[in-house]
């Protein structure tokens, strides 16, 4: 085992000195992404890589001298994925921001991994085309960090997540050496899925430094919202089943319950109706008559369901006047203190069930629970907020968010619907993979990294 | 090493004397799927498993005689992944057709392997809900061997492929083991993709017995087709590329070349157009004058590009008469003599490159080929007839056959599109994946592996 300063010296040896961090603040801010709950340690150095070339050597090196390598988008991630740990490189890919091709005619585009979403989906955009996953973070979320995590977002309810538009990827395996894997075709089905199996592992079986997206045609879509106020939290979950009932597949379907909508008129008055305790906000996209037929339809699942207002718009201000809760909510909530950011998923019927236990286990443990949730995928995002510098009140958080993960499992739930194991999820994840399962993920870890270097502990429980 | 006998007797004494077969009529049957040209010997048994117990007591049984076990749902594979290999036991879940749950307000099926495509698609639609992924073969191939291939169809083109649909699997390991990877909830991303891992790999890894598979509404679709009969093969490449660069993407794009034509219309007149050489043929399914447009549009661009005739249709029989050609190309090919069935997929914009490449190959080997295509995937089946019994032709078949995925790989494509690697394309994914990747795939398998129980030397070049 090499002594740290020797790996650090050889870091400055191989890269410019402005890719190499070792200053103490630069230590302590990569040594966590957005997860701060979990454990982290501040790393050796952080490296800014410009090239996969970079990429594959600090591998190479971090693999002869017993080092970890930690790999980092931009450091949004929500469960630690991308928390430094003793001994290890954080190696950041936020450098690498080359959109390669944008292909009109075979719908596709080719970037970096440093790319952030927001600007892959303009420069996609500007050819006609378009990409959907839309992470709450994709104006500063890296498009590797949402391939790394399998990240999701508000219109995968109809779209599908990230793993659904990568084609092939560029990664640099544990040993330093690169490889393409998957295709740039329509279709394809030669060997094993090795592309979706690095999606979603977190850099734990390689670090993806280029992706190949397929994209969608940017027309033939026409938004309209359609938002319902609540005076119970079960009639807008009544009417979320409804809407799944009649076959509709909505472009978005997002629910904030009252906590949420508390939280946000009081920071910024919504001249909401008296009484609203939970919203529903919903899309369609659907062109022409269609698109109104299915509003409409929306629209009267809502009031049938009991709600106390629905307002609908057709044009992008008055949607983005409508959708303002929902994008305030989060903003407003962690005015309230530090937020622990739940993120399981259950099956789509057991919303209110779920959501009514989320109360249950904030009184419980006395803790302020808000409620953002995906609802037409089943996506809940309990955000557990914990007054600073009370750390009886954290730790009353934490057993919170155990409880929450119990009662999701006892649901049918999964404990991670779009944000990833991390470190956060580790328990959860051991409970809903089993013993059996974890020992394939380990044989899969130990073929792909025998020495357990790339991001080890993270993803799945040991 | 157990010898042969002993392993047979095992069988008897663990199964009903119906569920293990070892006449040779059975054995020859069960010996290869429909790539005959493949290499395949007689298997020692075939097994008609019943239930997961049995897939799993048979592994552990070939685990400890060192016997090899070749999964199979109905033998319609066509690139030899089900064939026998000496020492071979063949594994049929052709009796586990079980329907477990359909859950209309999450909209998934939980479906046994054995379970025929089209049982299960009218078994869904019979609640409302619609399974999309439709093979060639859907009337009679299983769900499990759609998952074991990650199997294609007409409409993947709008709808995507098995791998799409499949939330959730119940997989026999090579110990005899048995999981559930995945999910029933709409998201989740708990550890490794392992059920997209599974998906497309051919048996090697594990043995499918139950598949979880998402669903859509029946509804809000409404057909109508668009075929343009052409003078000439590029004219319809020129249209497949103008529909996709007009941000159209129809629910089917198929394309027939003359060789299809000429034999159909000589098997069963079709009364078409003089001059004939190519049929494009289109679906779009957007719901009332959205369609209507896109139908207008799709056959303006077909007229455009020079066709001499174009027909629409938006009823049923209509629909069915227009796609008759397609429907009765493969069967009138075969009628001409065994048919060697290619499946290369290039970029769309190769496709008119593609084909004329073939028909070059065609002309330089002596040989009848004649063109299939999901145009609208650039997944193209350029099918090698050799009269039965010319050994010759046979052989320049083969030449015919590795030139089309050398030219396929010049193109940038992939050498399966939908039918897998099995045993026929090895030499050509040997190519497309590179010693890197290959060992990856090596590490992979052994991992979960370890003896090479299931099916070895399937789905990826040693």
């Amino acid at each position: 085992m090499q002594t740290s300063e020797t790996v650090v010296a050889e870091l400055h040896r191989m890269l410019r000195a402005d890719q190499v961090l070792t200053d103490a603040a630069s230590l302590d801010a990569y040594a966590h992404d957005d997860a701060e709950w979990a454990p982290y340690e501040r790393p050796l150095a952080v490296v800014l890589a410009e090239h996969e070339d970079d990429v594959s050597a600090v591998v190479r090196l971090a693999a002869a001298s017993d080092v970890h390598i930690v790999p980092r988008g931009a450091g949004t991630g929500l469960s630690g994925g991308a928390n430094a740990m003793a001994r290890s490189i954080v190696l950041s890919l936020e450098r690498m921001t080359r959109i390669v091709e944008v292909n009109v005619a075979e719908r596709y585009v080719v970037a970096e991994a440093g790319v952030i979403n927001d600007t892959l989906r303009e420069a996609v955009a500007a050819h006609g085309l378009w990409y959907p996953p839309d992470p709450a973070s994709y104006r500063i979320s890296t498009i590797g960090g949402n391939v790394a995590t399998n990240a999701g977002g508000i219109c995968c309810v109809k779209y599908g997540v990230t793993r659904d538009y990568v084609l092939g990827l560029r990664v640099v395996l544990a040993d330093g050496d690169v490889v393409d894997l998957g295709r740039r075709t329509a279709k394809g089905v030669t060997g094993y899925d090795l592309t979706a199996l690095m999606v979603g592992s977190e850099g734990t079986l390689g670090i993806v430094t280029r992706v190949t997206l397929q994209l969608l045609p940017i027309g033939g879509r026409e938004e309209r919202a359609i938002v319902g106020s609540f005076g119970a939290l079960r009639e807008a979950g009544v009417a979320v089943a409804e809407i799944t009932a009649a076959g509709i597949v909505p472009a978005a379907l997002e629910l904030i319950d009252r906590t949420c909508v508390e939280a946000v008129d009081a920071w910024q008055s919504l001249g909401l109706p008296h009484g609203v305790d939970t919203m529903l906000l919903a899309k369609v996209d659907e062109v022409g008559a269609v698109g109104d037929a299915l509003a409409a339809s929306v629209a009267r699942i809502m009031a049938d369901a009991g709600a106390v207002g629905v307002e609908r718009a057709a044009d992008a201000a008055e949607i983005d006047r409508l959708f303002l809760a929902r994008r305030l909510a989060y903003p407003a909530l962690e005015r309230l203190g530090p937020v622990l950011t739940e993120d399981i998923c259950v099956p789509r019927g057991a919303v209110p069930e779920m959501l009514s236990r989320i109360q249950a286990t904030a009184a419980a443990h006395d803790v302020v629970i808000a409620n953002i949730a995906h609802a037409g995928d089943g996506n809940l995002h309990p955000l557990i907020i914990a007054p600073e510098g009370d750390d009886a009140a954290k730790a009353r958080a934490k057993l919170a968010f155990d409880r929450i993960v119990d009662d999701c499992r006892e649901l049918g739930g999964t404990v991670t619907g779009e944000h990833g194991v991390g470190l956060l999820k580790l328990p959860g994840a051991a409970e809903e993979l089993g013993p059996r399962v974890i020992a394939l993920h380990a044989a899969i870890k130990h073929a792909l990294d025998p020495l357990g270097t790339l991001n080890p502990g993270k993803a799945f429980p040991a």
